[in-house]
């Protein structure tokens, strides 16, 4: 049986999931294909190296884990060793982790590693500057489902460890009713009660509103929880004192980091922003051979 | 048995991979997870819509087949039909396709369908953006394997598409000695030996060089396509007139949308940009329900 | 691309996701092998059958759509139409639907979809029964993870068409705060504090409790939702008193068909109960051709 | 390479099959899903543990291997240690295992763990009854294809566990010739006939009949084994007299444990229930941290 | 939900088997891998042809259901139209099916559709020749588990396609005993009983005998079914006359073509050639196109 | 996590390819089905073996690495120590590994263990031959996509062993422009024109023929690898003079052993035969416990 859990990286509470083994099969296998040509042809299978891993601009360290199990699916001999804490910020570049055990299998995995470390440090990063910028408001950036296909599980484990929160993780995940639900279902009250019908004791139901009429139904209808959709700044402080506390309150839509403090500061619970993960750019690292 | 081709996109030369096919089925996996709470909730099974799915930004559409291939997994009788050709421009919004089927269908698959769209779209505008800089010059703007996990036949697709040209598409599809494989092998001379002896009929060996003394050896050994790795401009025209067509050359590393077109004038014949897809950003799309 | 929605079966709310294209499959696999023998061996390939899909005892249908997968999976020309709906109530013994396509298809999926049927029927039936034991109280009979292994999503769709709730669908689905991650978290203040953190905007924590000194201390953190683990029914009445509406309760442990009504007098919010799922038993159905 | 066999358990003669590989995955996939969200928020990834398995009321033991085997997945540190033998009968109540590793592994694991092990221990203890109740006859309990969607190949070895045996464990699996396949072979003759044919050396063709004529017609094809489908006890005794030896005989259909041993009484070889998978219920088990 | 039925084929009795999907799947992906390079950089997705498949050798075709499903997988327009029947025999060459659909499917799945054409044809023919070698014999030729990786299901549908029969598919189905296992269990006689206690009642237990001693304990354990393991003909003929028809007698290794017929007329039920499968070579198809 | 890597083989160069993976995974599955049945019921799983993998005929030994997987997969404890190397040849029948560890699991991989070996050894002794044939002349024998379905990796990898070289290695592995991609295109030059627009920086576009006139178009367009389809003798020798160098040329079609020396002759760079993978043959091995 192969295990889910990366052993070696214990202390980052990585998510043991077959998502996660299921990407990283995916990636490796479209990388090296039928096998890696040059590496066959150039490198003894008997030698071994010792490599640095270098992280190379300012940012947030995110995916050591995944980096240990691409490797691991190589070759089980294969030793990455952290030098660096998962989520720790870095401003001048450093090694962030040596690894050491076949040239082959080091030389084989190394674009497929990288690619998920420069991504999911990208996305860390992003959320920190983020989560900095809402600092001393009560609001907390929260992510979106505007992720990479297939790297749901990862890019919102990058989210936390850059110290931002999560929405929802998917369709299953609870409930939020759009508008054309809304159109739909014939109705915001229709909507929100058949909702909560179907919820789980532990699932509160979100409803999104688009102007502060709809704010006013979903109250009444007793929804605990409403997302506000491009409202401007100032519609939404208007939210925030006419919900008067009665539902939590998230931001959505037109939110950017130019005007991301200012929507915090309107009072909000939740400000959420599809950048974190869709924009966040990549992190650059290496990967250096010192012996 | 499944089918590979999205029959009603024949038109936009799309690769029928495995490897598409996995992604997408990644993609919804975790997305719809258990089921989609809120559709289930709110819209009857029976209930029909008719949506637009918009550009809202300037850019190159790339990516219907898969927003096809998306909701044909949901249901099969969901119909996407394009109001846009893969692969054009738009610069200032528009419809690109009218999807018409079940509303449960069309409401489940919507963000993994747009997750798709928007990066490749950026990717197709990215690799057109950089092709339109080299204009005028021999050289011609390429892909490298940093790719997002997943998605590289995808995004290389989606290169192509934006009229740029892919690099090998994985580690078994060609030869590229780096710096490490030297190493490990002993030499420039002994790698590229090495390599040519392995290679395929079809197959050209390329080797990295990161001198001008380096480029005097993979020379020498009769080496037809040598990557020059963080040359400076200045040396990327030495190492062209040095090498006087004895061999093809590709500019790699160091260089951005800044810098490209002075690159592409120094008479090297290809220049890769990982930026093309691991930095292109996302094209804003979003699905309208108009019935 | 194959789809997940059963098509022929809109009207009942079914889940479409890869967890129940997972189960069908396997099912299929285990019990057909390399081919069914007998049926290769008598039937001709181009005979054609109609059969009649017979309920056999009290119960309530639930499985229709698992059905059609089924035998869609094996002939897509097999075609199954309901004469009965989904979740409907029959105590005389009916004909639910007739299939008819190539007879070798219809032999060899009629043992994998009758025994998708039976389970699932039973369980609906279960729930059925056990919603009717509480009907007059204002508790929900919901269920459990206490599931079939591979039959989650399907067993909890056979809950809801019962007429019973569905707790948390997974451990990603909420939080539940059991002893020994009491025990683990250095009690309970501490722990429901650090789910309260991690979880997302639309998540309840919940938090179990095996006293009523603890259920005090369970209430003063704050926690909204809280489960009163085998505790008496005077104890739960107790509870009630005390929680005065400031936490929903959950009743779970030691409860049977027997106690059930008693329990749901007490006041609580919701029972939980494992034997709707893993105790529930089968109901009889039978595939009879009928030419 | 993934290894089949579950290590710590090769004292149990279990199946090395990727069925059971495949259905560990899918139950331990649906019930993480993207990750345990509790015990990532409330337990400390460095955390060990100390668990005792504790069987809760009288029955057989049986799926120890698939405990460890779940564990394993999870965390390969985690220890599976027995302390009863699988297959072992207890009436008041035991310690069956300890389980010792990452506290995090456990807990997720738990109920996916449990899950297994109460089923396959109530269809042991199930077939022990059945057993018992046909000893001093020469009749031998055997099981059917009603069994739970993917849990084939565990179900049976579970039923030999408790001590009884296997009927085939699939369509390709050898031959019975039911009803329908008679139909639509024109008859008992040719349907018997045909199959013999096609059988392997080592397959017994098994045909079905309804009542003592075709008993005749099923003896003068040569049919070594014959399934009295539904006979009334009377019916059966007439059917071993009038057999004589020339044919092994199995009733089926309308059994139940109380009219079990007078069925095998009558002299049949082989009674088949398919209550031993599909209603054996299940056998309480819980997982108590010790430390 | 995909079908595992080709149904354009109804009139094979061809196996509906997850391996068969399975190894259809894997062949695709490994000749396709990321795309078909030259068909989509030289043929318009647009451009339809017509097909001819031509026998080119004389032999049996077997595999037209597989050539269907290969194409099927591509794209589900293109049509296979069968102009001769699947297991007829011909001499000189002719056309076998008209493929007719896009052109890009067709050349992307031509090499595919004739490796597994071409390897099935000459199983098919190389069984049809062995049984014309018993002819006049109570001898059936059989094959054996020596099969092609992945190939097995369809291997031993090209046996019965040319005419011979089927030994057993794999370890679970049925029992052989071999010498090693002979001698794991302490000799013919325990090692006889411990497998006919696990036998189901269809499946009749094979015992492995190098000599006539041998022989003489398998029959007095009253083995039905006896393998005599590389005798020579004498000892086959004063195996058979010992035997004296208490057991059927399976000849086995160092079987050819040439001794074949003498090997049949020693009176062995069953004479089991690997060389069926694993010497068989190949038939050659082309497809050419027409239009 | 698995690693794709036999460690235990390090010194073969052996592709660690996902494909590998599968049809090792394929191959077990489809003989082990639901267990071993045999080895269950005689043996004991405490049982530890010995056993010698022999080479029984004179050839190349090829596949070990494979051998070592099979059994891993099955047992991680059963090791398999080589006596003699990958890729050695041998003329009299020896001992190429030991085998220790659980009898049960040797005896349950035994017979898919050889099934490889036995092939691709074929495939390497039949490449060895094909290469001394050619011995002192320029040309190189390569092998064709016409492998065995799901076995396509592993054959490639057995050509090299036997040491002649690798065509492409699928569709995604370069240009291969056939007759009927030239008739789609339009014309050669077209047709390869499209291919160079197309190709990586790697790869060199082939272009087939069938005549000296094609040959010369082919020339003219600048191919710098030309297929010379099913030419006689004579005309491969005018093809080289005719094209002095210009271009490599690769002879195909109605090649084998007979007159491979003398088509090598002729001047040709490459000489591709597709009965290096489809009609190898087998190389008997076998494997005997020695205790």
């Amino acid at each position: 049986m192969t295990t889910l859990a990366p052993s070696a990286f214990a202390t980052a509470v990585f998510p043991a999931s077959a998502d996660v083994e299921a990407i990283i099969r995916l990636a490796l296998a479209e990388d090296v294909g039928r096998g890696d040509l040059t590496t066959e042809a150039t490198v003894s299978p008997e030698a071994q190296a010792t490599a640095d891993l270098l992280q190379k601009a300012p940012g947030v360290l995110c995916g050591l884990p995944v980096v240990a199990a691409v490797f691991a699916r190589l070759d089980a001999r294969v030793d990455v060793t952290p030098r660096a804490a998962e989520g720790s910020f870095d401003a001048r570049g450093r090694v962030v982790a040596r690894i050491t055990g076949p040239a082959t299998a080091i030389l084989t995995g190394e674009r497929t590693a990288l690619n998920f470390l420069q991504r999911l440090s990208g996305v860390a990063t992003a959320s920190r500057r983020a989560t900095e910028l809402v600092a001393g408001t009560a609001a907390r950036v929260i992510d979106t489902r505007k992720t990479t296909p297939g790297m749901r599980v990862l890019e919102k484990y990058a989210v936390r460890i850059g110290g931002a929160g999560n929405h929802r993780a998917g369709l299953d995940d609870g409930f939020l009713i759009k508008e054309n639900h809304i159109r739909a279902a014939g109705g915001i009250t229709h909507a929100v009660r058949a909702a909560q019908r179907r919820a789980a004791p532990g699932h509160v139901v979100e409803v999104e509103v688009t102007n502060l009429g709809e704010l006013d139904e979903a109250i009444s209808t007793g929804a605990a929880l409403i997302l506000l959709d491009n409202f401007s700044v100032a519609d939404m402080r208007a939210a925030v004192a006419h919900t008067a506390g009665l539902a939590r309150l998230e931001a959505s839509g037109g939110i950017s980091l130019d005007n991301l403090a200012e929507v915090a500061r309107t009072g909000v619970d939740f400000v959420s922003l599809g950048a974190l993960t869709h924009s966040a750019g990549v992190l650059d690292f290496s990967l250096e051979f010192v012996s």
